[in-house]
């Protein structure tokens, strides 16, 4: 965020629809590649560096891996003539989840996380901005990483094993969709299993429950949370009826993913809750401990304070002390403190200290 | 939910409509079974190998119990000629509860909670996914369990003693449903029933509070508040004006299964307020107890400690102590501890610590 | 509610509209009365064992009191041709308020409240259910308990002393909710002077603020803002624009209606703050003596203690100990206890502990 | 409130549309005086015994100035044909705010509030409640207390200063609703005043924050917010398109009446939030402190306290003891005691407890 | 505030549309300047002491920086026939933020704001009030400061590098208002880096933990949050269909704004959540290490205590001690002290302290 707030600096003032990437810096180098399909037959062209012409026919699939190339991003906004708002949207992996309906494209914004070790070996949330272009007979998808989310998707398509009314261009961005989803439901599942773990840990070995892990989990369920809180209005507005670039016959997915998405808010709900409680019932044990611990000392101390001071008392090297001399003297402070020692142990155990 | 994570790395970027059990495994086997009734009278016939031929004219119920045969589950569906897409939702156990109006049918999925003894004795929360199906003239229950939920209705059915008017698809489906939430309704008399034994504890011994079973308590709550949640959805659209399905002298029974499911969920609101209050009760008490214990600590310390000090200051060897020669010393020392002992019982009593 | 849940055990898979008595025991004998009035005139009748035949013309009312005999609740019923499910509800004391507009009634179930000391001699909220059933000429009132909520109403109509246009059903109906809330309102006050008591205690003596008494209060609070939550949508019904079964003239009594629920929700509101506001200054000052209570302990000990060391050094017995046979041994020992002393105050000077 | 519950015991089953003063016994006279004025002259008669004949032509202003003489109020409303439910709102002071559309008139219930010092030197929070009716030419105020919140408005007209389209009932009306919260600004900005002093207060002397003082301001903020809350209500129905009693020339002061409440609203959740901060500051604090008590504590009591063991040991008065006869027996103890003081510290250095 | 509080007290009982400004005082000169521009050529004129005639044809931008020249204010309006009421709100520097659609123009107030160091070296929201007026051909700026917000955009028309398309007003109107949210995302980004600083530094130290700067941060993060609340009504009235002000060409810059502002709204709410947990997780710690310290302490105490205890004993100087006297007495007090002090590790072991 350091990093974005550089970038920030130098764009207030900018007339909007400036194309600028704004994200983390990245090395390796960003790829396009046309994806054809007609009749079954899917044909892979590579776009990086020159847009080759648009087939005509059949389905287009424009599969952009990495924004960091400005130029790249603006050659493909041309070949689909896009706007320059939307290209500057797909540019900043800062942008909020949203869905876009324009004059002859649907244009959404997704995050797909992950949940994987970081350099410290404790688990992560990444998330990864997926920019969609739905227009009448092509599909555009533009994500961060090198690695593209959409592999099976391309692999179905060119082994040729998809059905014929799968072959529209909205079924495929239906599916882009869907697979977003899918990879965040796997980090979902794999943040619950170790939510569990810590709450196994929890039960076992209370007091020294690591807070400090349970508050990085926290955060990774709100971090997460936040990505996924303006699916809702992504989804509600696909599902809205009549919509334009969706065909009736395949509302059924949009249904799906909306329940999906659902799912996975309601999810990291119970995750915070059961974070919330583990840390309650941490710091209630140890506040509880500390009352244990204080009923000790309190209990030993205010027994052998009054003893030593008896004992002290009897150690004064004054030349004139009688009951030094009494023959039972030793014997009579020895009861005083037995009686003393006694009553105070009588107090405790009225105030139900043990 | 670690067995979920397994399944759910395997279905990343598969098509929806893949139908796949996710579920905990389980080992009896699963049945299906052929009611229908026509004209008061009601035959069962076992359909789990073959799905014999359905019958004209009456109504049919078929009744799935066990989900982990994906097989049987698709033959069922084929029978009826239900959508993939709504059987995927069958299998999965983690699906939320939902409705949906199909072209031909209308889909339900709840959760049925109970709330028993678990292994280690104490009660737990366990919920049944249950998925209902309402055609023309035909209902089709799917439950996770292998005892049906539903044995009541299927004995009042063979038995023949409904009247005419409930031998409609449509009843039996609000039969079934009504079924299903008078199950949660038991789980939930249990739970509160378990919550007023801990509360009257709380009263009686208050420190000594079981603040591990509030917990566990608690968290049952929050469960079943999760599973409850969507049932407004559901009961919302069952309730809106027209509905496709349902025939309008039924209405009355939708109105009170909505009726059950609000109060469902303001019950489960009290329990968790109640529960909440007796963390907080708990832990305030313990806070006041261990100032409690301070005091007496402090108290007994801030007396004792000067004048074991004087003890000690009269102990020492020194050869030249005028004081030790002192015909009264003794006395003089033990008017000194007098002195600074009732001044420091005033300070305490000015302190209102007594 | 223990007592709900094993009528609820035996309630599972019944069908709805099963007439049973659910709550708690009572031992007086239920009676329904038909007060019926028409041009001024009203006269009793009692309809406990057989219900008279209903006069035509005029208004009438049928109330019963005592709801645990449900032979009189279905004769009631069939007398004015309920359906069974209205009737289920009647029965059921745990039902929730709510409004239901049938074919040719309005049903209302509200919840009219009472604080009053309970066997312990502290206050307690009860409520007791009232059904109440408005049709074309009648008004059917349901009340639990065995003195009667409308005793002031009966008395208005016997006396002759309403005027006209207060001689519809309607009207009469609209003044039974309006006394239903009249009560709710008495109870309301009550506990409010409660809790300015408990305010007034807490400034006079907060730390012994009687925590587990504010508590007692809260869930008071809670209790009732629990029965009074569904009055919104109540209310809310009434006022819509239309009404079915409200003339218009009368809409102001509706109106009237409404405003007061509105009222006793946002005192509720007020109470609920105000005493979580209680419970967090008590919990506040205590921490704060504890605070205080530590600091003296601190201060006593960490002045003496190093103090009784130095005697101690000197107490010990070795033979060759120089400073003991030091002519101003003694004082130089009295002048480094005065130093060491003198620091920890200046210390604790700085500190700000005093 | 104690009174209200008197009073309140009282009404129960009393007919709505009972004309009885509710609320605190005041000892002034209630006067009421019509303001008549038309073609830019005004002229005021007193109403107080007996009401004028109403003037035909131009607008009449009846401003009623106390409201415990209910006959004054009933004569009021006679003379302007109100309704019984109207009046006996405007005689109940714990009358929520709330706006009503009559059939001939738009009634509206307002708290204007104010903060001022009360008995005790500090400020308290005081609500006047203020009832105004439009009716087609004449407008009526009725406030509680006896100096009249409205002085400014009367002035104005009396010198004649207001422009013609300022001659309206409706113009009025809104300058009366303006300046009534204009007087709960001023109440706002003075609370605002002291919760920054406060704030300052908290920073230069953080422990010693004065947290009665905050609660009271906190409580304070939160009976404004109680009152000031239906206001929102009052102000949208104001704004609603159409509205029947308000001409549209003037909807423009509609729109700044909205305006300033909603500042008014987010003002107090500013002051609220602050509240709640400076409490949490000032408990945090004292948390960290009692935690740097306990570390000097421990500190000085566990360095010292084993070297006082030793002191003790060799202060034991057995005949046979070797240590005691050696030559360097008493410097072998202080090395022993160096030793362990100096263990402890580095202990104490590596918990970094300094 | 305390100074706004001044003014208030003075504007009681004045009527609306009072114009007099509002707000802190300062010390520069309000400028005006207008600004007209048509077919690619723009030109600049004072417009301070008298404001020039407007010209006829192309776009007008008056821009009015500085806003305590009530006069200058006032001329500006009169030379576009702005309404009292509208100037009133520009000069109140405390208005929240809206939108007003009135009769020839459209009306936006919005707060610009910033995050800088102030007096004392930390950082600081400052808000600058910003009124916008939007007419069939100009726009009005109203800015607080004396250095413009729009700088880059007066330099851009300047030098004329718009296209034909963004030469009108609308235009014009929404680069202002995303230049002003150009602004607040870069307070937002300066805030974000400094909380991710406090977090790492919370991370390296955490008992040591800013406690002080966390509140302060939390501070900032709630006041922006305050002051962009209203942003939400504002783009939603923006957004709505057919706009009266802005060409549906230009509906694209308006969704822009509003994504813009939806992103600021949601940062805020990530950056509330991350300081609360910070604090929560310093407390914590906090609470642990008292748990730690106090272990400490009882266990060290309560180890010595009794050992002290009996070399007091056997340091009374009791003439008649027959253990004194006997051989091994002295190795026998050893033992006995090795046994307490073993049993209580012992026991501390078993309670799990170490
Ligand atoms: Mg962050
Ligand atoms: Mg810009
Ligand atoms: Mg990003
Ligand atoms: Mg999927
Ligand atoms: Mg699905
Ligand atoms: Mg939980
Ligand atoms: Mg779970
Ligand atoms: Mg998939
Ligand atoms: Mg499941
Ligand atoms: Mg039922
Ligand atoms: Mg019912
Ligand atoms: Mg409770
Ligand atoms: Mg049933
Ligand atoms: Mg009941
Ligand atoms: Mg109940
Ligand atoms: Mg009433
Ligand atoms: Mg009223
Ligand atoms: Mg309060
Ligand atoms: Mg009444
Ligand atoms: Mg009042
Ligand atoms: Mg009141
Ligand atoms: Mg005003
Ligand atoms: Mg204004
Ligand atoms: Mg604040
Ligand atoms: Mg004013
Ligand atoms: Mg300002
Ligand atoms: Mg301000
Ligand atoms: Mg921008
Ligand atoms: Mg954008
Ligand atoms: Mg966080
Ligand atoms: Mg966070």
């Amino acid at each position: 965020m350091v990093e974005e707030s550089k970038d920030r600096e130098s764009t207030v003032g900018l007339p909007p629809g400036t194309m600028r990437y704004i994200g983390p810096h990245k090395t390796f180098r960003p790829r396009a590649e046309l994806v054809h399909y007609s009749e079954g037959k899917a044909t892979v062209l590579d776009a990086t560096d020159v847009c080759p012409p648009l087939p005509a026919g059949g389905v287009i699939w424009m599969r952009v891996r990495g924004l960091h190339d400005e130029g790249l991003v603006k050659r493909v906004g041309e070949a689909f003539s896009l706007s320059p708002m939307l290209l500057e949207d797909v540019l900043n992996t800062g942008q909020r989840s949203k869905i876009e309906e324009h004059e002859d494209c649907l244009f959404i914004v997704l995050k797909s996380l992950s949940y994987e070790p970081g350099p410290t070996g404790k688990g992560e949330v990444r998330e990864e901005q997926v920019s969609l272009v739905l227009g009448d007979n092509y599909v555009l998808s533009f994500s961060e990483g090198e690695k593209g989310l959409f592999e099976p998707i391309l692999q179905r398509l060119v082994k040729g094993r998809s059905k014929a009314h799968q072959l529209e261009a909205d079924y495929l961005f239906l599916m882009l969709v869907d697979t977003a989803i899918d990879h965040t439901f796997l980090a979902l599942t794999r943040l619950g299993d170790e939510i569990e773990d810590m709450e196994e840990q929890l039960i076992e070995e209370s007091l020294r429950a690591d807070l400090a892990g349970i508050y990085r989990l926290r955060r990774a369920v709100l971090a997460m949370s936040r990505s996924l809180w303006p699916l809702r209005e992504v989804v509600s507005i696909l599902r809205k009826p009549d919509p334009t670039f969706i065909r009736e016959e395949n509302l059924v997915f949009v249904r799906d993913i909306y329940d999906q998405g659902m799912q996975a808010v309601e999810t990291l709900e119970a995750f915070r809750q059961a974070l919330t409680d583990m840390i309650e019932i941490t710091m209630s044990s140890v506040t509880m401990r500390t009352n244990e611990v204080m009923k000790v000392l309190t209990t030993v101390a205010t027994i052998f304070i009054p003893l030593t001071f008896i004992t002290g008392l009897y150690g004064m090297n004054f030349r004139h002390m009688p009951e030094l001399g009494w023959r039972y003297g030793y014997y009579a402070a020895l009861a005083l403190m037995a009686l003393v020692a006694g009553g105070m142990i009588l107090y405790f155990k009225r105030k139900d200290w043990f």
